[in-house]
């Protein structure tokens, strides 16, 4: 319980602010945003992405480009894009909101296990940099969909990489993954994809694991990478033009997670700078790496204001505004095995005594709306806020915000003691847009 | 894997048809729903909710009004309504899609750990039958609602059972829970309640189980509530006017799971009711219970075209079109501790020899879009369709819609060879509705 407290607050004091009890969010009072915007909330501090970006592109520095994978949160993509980065899209939406965000055509890479035609005919008609092919079924409908365009697309081999494949020392091949070809048959795949003149193979891209939080495993698996490059060029006879090592970098949720040693990954790099110098089918490649959770994660809150506070049975219960229905993940309701705190603080009293074993409950009247389980929060009053950080990647569009029918919570950036806001919030007494049903006809 | 093949085969029989192999939804075939109104999509057989409606009505007649727990499924309370249910409601937008599914506000309790007073404020304002307290602040915020309005609300109070309580062999109670009241403190709450002249103490409301499938359970906790209603009754010197036992019926989605038992329910309920007759204090009450799951739960049916199959390292996978963002409990991520198969079937070859030990996956690029991990499916090709069973209830209300933009699916209703659309589905080159951005204005 001290881990997790002291967790929260390294967070607090790497990214955020302290002033007179209150937490801090890019210059701007948590009490100030809830005013301002309502709660709950979810808040991005700018300058804690744009400083992260830029720390990551420093580590990896004459190695790779960094791109930014939006599905782990499509509302704050505009930052990344105006920092130099390329997007990762996962969907045919996706691709739109890429380039609402201001990203070019040939900065976005398409990848995905169930892309429709409608969303390759969309994205080859666009200029897409690149398309990430998955299986071979999908290599004869890009074909097929590009020769009718009249283009010659540029595509990569999405590889799922075999059992030799190590990752610091864990196995991380060598398993049934729906995603990319098995590296077994990559000869096959070849073949496949180099009889379609409007298919131009640019490109190869290495399943990732997710969530890595060891620098070891990272640059493991972009070796492995460069090596799977090295064998696809020889394969086709030329360098590759673009090699994308994956994303998966990850970054603490609970106590015991260490983040992610940046200087570490910077060192390794060097090495890897130097075997692709020496090597003529890397050399002129452009390495991509494509985080998503690492760089919006941190700079996210999500604000909750105190509704109730209640004690069954000697336990503590805080009731929240905010919950499950937005924080999915938080509420150990997104894949997780097992289900642990997120870091949770008072924003209001970062300062009082601590009391132990509180449970943070939300307002839909189920037991999965619990974001934490044994938290220690101060003395809580209704109207505190309380603010569970972390919550800046596969948070609010990775949650079920129809469930119940409680108001989408606004969006807002702060930066430099500034905010705006990027996503206003709903009204329950207004139709849930989306969610609203057609007027019933008869049968 | 047979055992599970066998429990989607009998859901098939008890509840839907089988014409040449496909699958058939009231009385339409699923292909010519998919036809209709696109892929994926969510049916619901308007007569096995009614059906199922009637014979729960029948077995608790003379005992019990059924109400519909609206959470489960707000796009069908329409039916349940014009069954003659009431509807229990869990939030403010969720009273007013009551109101607009056809509830007399009478007709309409609202229960919650966290309600806000605009939502409490509206549900007053409106009429509503009953608001069930859940904690003390909101005896407090109701009763100074109620007097600025200028109406007496009818209340029930909440209760979370003591440790004493046992349904069937299992302890039921006895936990710190977010919801109601302990029942130990039950004199205090009495005494919170009754000094307030707008609040009109009409009910009690036992927090129930969830997903219960032995009657004998469900009994005992019913049994336990009348126990509690003669007790709350004894306090405050008159019967109540409303007894509410809650919800918690359950349905089978797992092999191994076997249905309610509702000829025994009925057998139960014959004793229940000879021990109300013989009680002033309940004679006169109007019991209540509100089911959802059990109602909705079994109409339901998520249909999916399959886009690709591919095979790796010998585990064969299916790509469908929908996954968890449309269906999040199927996936597992719902609150459940084991990850379990929904039960799945090919909707266009339900003849057709099964093949063992297959995935079913969604379009999402992240392993967590599974929805069939050992799967008994046949061989499939691009257009087939795929059905999750037992999706009528938490199934696209309690889903992330928004993760990686994909289109809302269309909802409709078949009955008796009939169709009709009740929700359009979205358009990935439209801007996702709620889910769109503000315009970014400089900071």
């Amino acid at each position: 319980m001290s881990d997790a407290r002291s967790l929260a607050m390294a967070l607090v004091a790497e990214s955020f602010g302290v002033d007179n009890g209150e937490l801090v969010i890019g210059g701007v009072g948590a009490r100030a945003l809830v005013e301002a915007y309502g709660s709950p909330l979810y808040v991005y501090d700018e300058g804690v992405m744009r400083r992260r970006f830029r720390a990551l592109k420093a580590a990896v520095d004459g190695f790779a480009r960094v791109f930014y994978s939006i599905k782990a949160n499509p509302a704050v993509a505009r930052v990344f894009v105006e920092e130099g980065a390329g997007l990762e899209v996962a969907s045919g939406a996706e691709y739109l909101q890429a380039r609402a965000a201001g990203a070019e055509p040939e900065s976005i890479l398409f990848a995905g296990p169930g892309k429709s035609a409608k969303e390759l005919d969309l994205a080859i008609a666009g200029g897409i940099g690149e398309i990430h092919l998955e299986c071979f079924e999908e290599i004869e409908i890009v074909a097929r969909l590009a020769a009718r365009l009249g283009r010659r697309v540029p595509v990569a081999i999405r590889v799922n990489p075999g059992p030799g494949a190590q990752g610091g020392a864990m196995r991380m091949g060598g398993k049934p993954l729906a995603f990319g070809f098995d590296e077994e048959i990559l000869d096959e795949v070849v073949c496949a994809v180099t009889r379609h003149a409007a298919l131009d193979l640019s490109g190869l891209h290495l399943f990732a694991g997710t969530q890595i939080l060891d620098a070891k495993v990272l640059l493991a698996q972009w070796a492995y990478g460069l090596g799977l490059a090295v064998r696809l060029g020889g394969l086709i006879g030329r360098p590759l033009r673009r090699i994308d090592l994956g994303g998966g970098l990850g970054i603490p949720y609970h106590q015991g997670d260490g983040a992610l040693d940046l200087a570490a990954v910077s060192q390794g790099v060097r090495r890897l700078i130097g075997e692709r110098a020496a090597d003529p089918l890397l050399r002129s490649a452009e390495i991509v790496i494509e985080p998503g959770r690492y760089l919006a994660g941190p700079a996210g809150v999500y604000l909750m204001r105190v509704r109730n506070v209640k004690l069954s049975r000697g336990q503590r219960f805080i009731v929240a505004d905010g919950g499950m229905h937005h924080q999915l993940a938080a509420s150990g309701n997104l894949g997780q095995i097992i289900k642990r705190d997120y870091p949770i603080v008072a924003a209001t009293r970062l300062d009082a005594p601590l009391l132990g074993d509180t449970q943070l409950v939300g307002p839909l009247c189920t037991p999965l709306d619990t974001l934490g389980r044994q938290t220690a929060l101060p003395q809580l009053v209704a109207g505190d806020i309380v603010a569970v950080l972390q919550s800046g990647a596969y948070g609010l569009s990775a949650s079920p915000v129809g469930f119940l029918g409680h108001p989408m919570p606004a969006e807002a950036m702060a930066q430099d003691g500034g905010h705006r806001l990027i996503r206003r919030a709903g009204d329950f007494s207004a139709p849930l847009v989306n969610l609203t049903l057609e007027p019933v006809a008869s049968a």
